[in-house]
């Protein structure tokens, strides 16, 4: 049996209801049908308007029971929150309406998810401001989730796909996201590397099969601090973080410099790096994803995967929107529904 | 007439000979005799013991006199400074001998070109260790040669090159290079950052021969700060930099986010980025540069490239060296020298 997968609309003035219509109904595109029985949450009225905008053959269906979903390439089935009123916000400008109905959408496919009616979350793209606008204090999909499912220790792992039978791609977990790099230092803990090798274990074990992976953690510091010449942190916080993790029986190595860490990854000599910050994960992966990259939230009590990119509100509703990355991010969170024991 | 490149030796303990000898002798690896009149600046006795230890065919000729230089595929001219003795040292281990030998290469190297005798020199890796142990002070090769030639302002400049039609390579210049990212904030000053885009934009104009460059500076801190979200550097210094450069008829734009601002690079929209720091450039340059990134310095008064590894002292002596980056290296010398009107 196919897996059920939630895909939330993500805010009604960006553009992700635009790439899950052309993500759902475009057979020239992919064939998410052949995969799983994809379900949007969000509201009927508003992926209706952008797929007439579309000029797309897609018929939009609402679904009473989720039992019912029947994966169709030409239908795309819809759980109708019926939570946007259009006359309520601007195509490509973030408002209070569209921030609502962004984390009414995320909060229904939570509870499917923790209900197990779901196998998996695919959440298209909102924007931080609507979602204050709102009135909700969230920095992004990644703190809202893991408040509603009540999990304490959560990662950012990003996915760059292989793009041929040569390369390997990219899977890179991160110690720290959001931060002003003078913060930096002081928020890399023991306990910060420790968890996030731990996460990037789980992940490599849960969700990509690998049952003993190769796993590596970079340095802070240029040349992973060269010994101490350039930075502390790698002996003083890192190199302990991976031995004590050595002997809770990860096999993890590093820290070594981020710059041949990340281009031996990408030759296939470890299965996952665990970087010490968003920029060092961030560059290699666009660099290599081309728009295929996925951003997947590691320690959630179920799978939850996303396209690597924001609202664009700068193209919303012009029709130029690239759903490759909505894709790529459908088809991760199939394979690891497959794949997923925990 | 074909350009006269001097190649400085390096570390004799390193794998700078071995790549000399295999990048000047293979033709199948490469032909530098058909752009390129190359001497090595360096001690003849090294050379061919390494020279018969690769079973080369190689004919090794002293040259006395840098007029006489002829690009021969089978020779190599080396001006022969007769400067290591092969007991004061071990292959693979740094020592004062090396570092001794390795200075004084550069040091020749220097005066042929400021006396413009030669075109460009092209320098073979160094160990940082052995010159400490020599008795000189510098951290690299950077800082020796803007000292020796007293110049400045220099910066270092990074370039992986195309690999095909359809890409653009990378170039990035880097406004600081070996600190600690802990120090890294409190060092990037607008001056600094101004000096950056300065060399950067003659870089592009004098080295790539474009007429109007488009340059970009990226931001210090993930998302370029988000308007003050995470850090305040790119308000209050990048940004004011960036205008000051476009006041001073600098056509450059900035701050963006590191990570989408390389890739867009490396897509052919912009010439060249500035970045604020190593890993934010090294990551990219290495692993787009599969063994061939060249490093540049920018602000000296002459033409100087290296290839952008070490003396890889763990793999020296086993003839497994790759010489692909040196060569790109000797190449973009020889392109530099031709475009070079400073």
């Amino acid at each position: 049996m196919k897996p059920v997968i939630a895909i939330t609309m993500g805010d009604p003035a960006g553009i992700g209801p635009e790439i899950i219509v052309k993500a759902l109904s475009n057979p020239l595109v992919n064939r998410i049908d052949r995969i799983a029985r994809p379900v949007v949450v969000g509201d009927r009225g508003i992926l209706e308007r952008v797929s007439r905008r579309l000029k797309s053959s897609c018929e939009i269906r609402t679904l009473l029971d989720l039992e019912t979903i029947r994966p169709i390439r030409t239908a795309l089935s819809v759980i109708d929150l019926k939570n946007v009123n259009p006359s309520d916000f601007v195509i490509g400008q973030a408002s209070a309406a569209g921030g609502q109905a962004a984390v009414e959408a995320i909060r229904k496919a939570v509870q499917l998810a923790l209900a197990r009616r779901v196998a998996a979350i695919v959440t298209a793209p909102i924007s931080k401001e609507a979602v204050h606008a709102a009135g909700y204090p969230y920095p992004g999909h990644t703190e809202m989730l893991a408040e509603l499912s009540g999990s304490k220790e959560v990662g950012m792992l990003m996915v760059s796909p292989p793009r041929s039978k040569k390369d390997f791609g990219l899977r890179i977990l991160l110690a720290t996201t959001h931060l002003a790099l003078r913060d930096l230092p002081g928020q890399l803990t023991r306990e910060r590397v420790g968890t996030a090798i731990r996460l990037a274990h789980e992940a490599a074990r849960g969700y990509f099969g690998i049952r003993r992976p190769r796993l590596a953690v970079a340095g802070l510091n240029p040349h992973a601090g060269e010994g101490g010449l350039f930075g502390r942190e790698e002996g003083e916080i890192i190199q302990p973080a991976v031995e004590q993790a050595r002997r809770d029986g990860i096999p993890v190595s590093g820290p070594f410099p981020a710059d041949s860490l990340i281009r031996r990854a990408f030759e296939g000599r470890y299965d996952l790096v665990v970087a010490m910050y968003h920029d060092q994960a961030l560059i290699p992966i666009k660099l290599l994803g081309f728009g295929r990259a996925v951003n997947v939230t590691v320690g959630l009590p179920f799978i939850r995967t996303s396209p690597d990119h924001g609202t664009a509100y700068d193209i919303a509703g012009k029709g130029m929107a690239d759903p490759s990355s909505l894709v790529e991010a459908i088809r991760l969170a199939v394979d690891f529904s497959a794949k997923k024991k925990l």
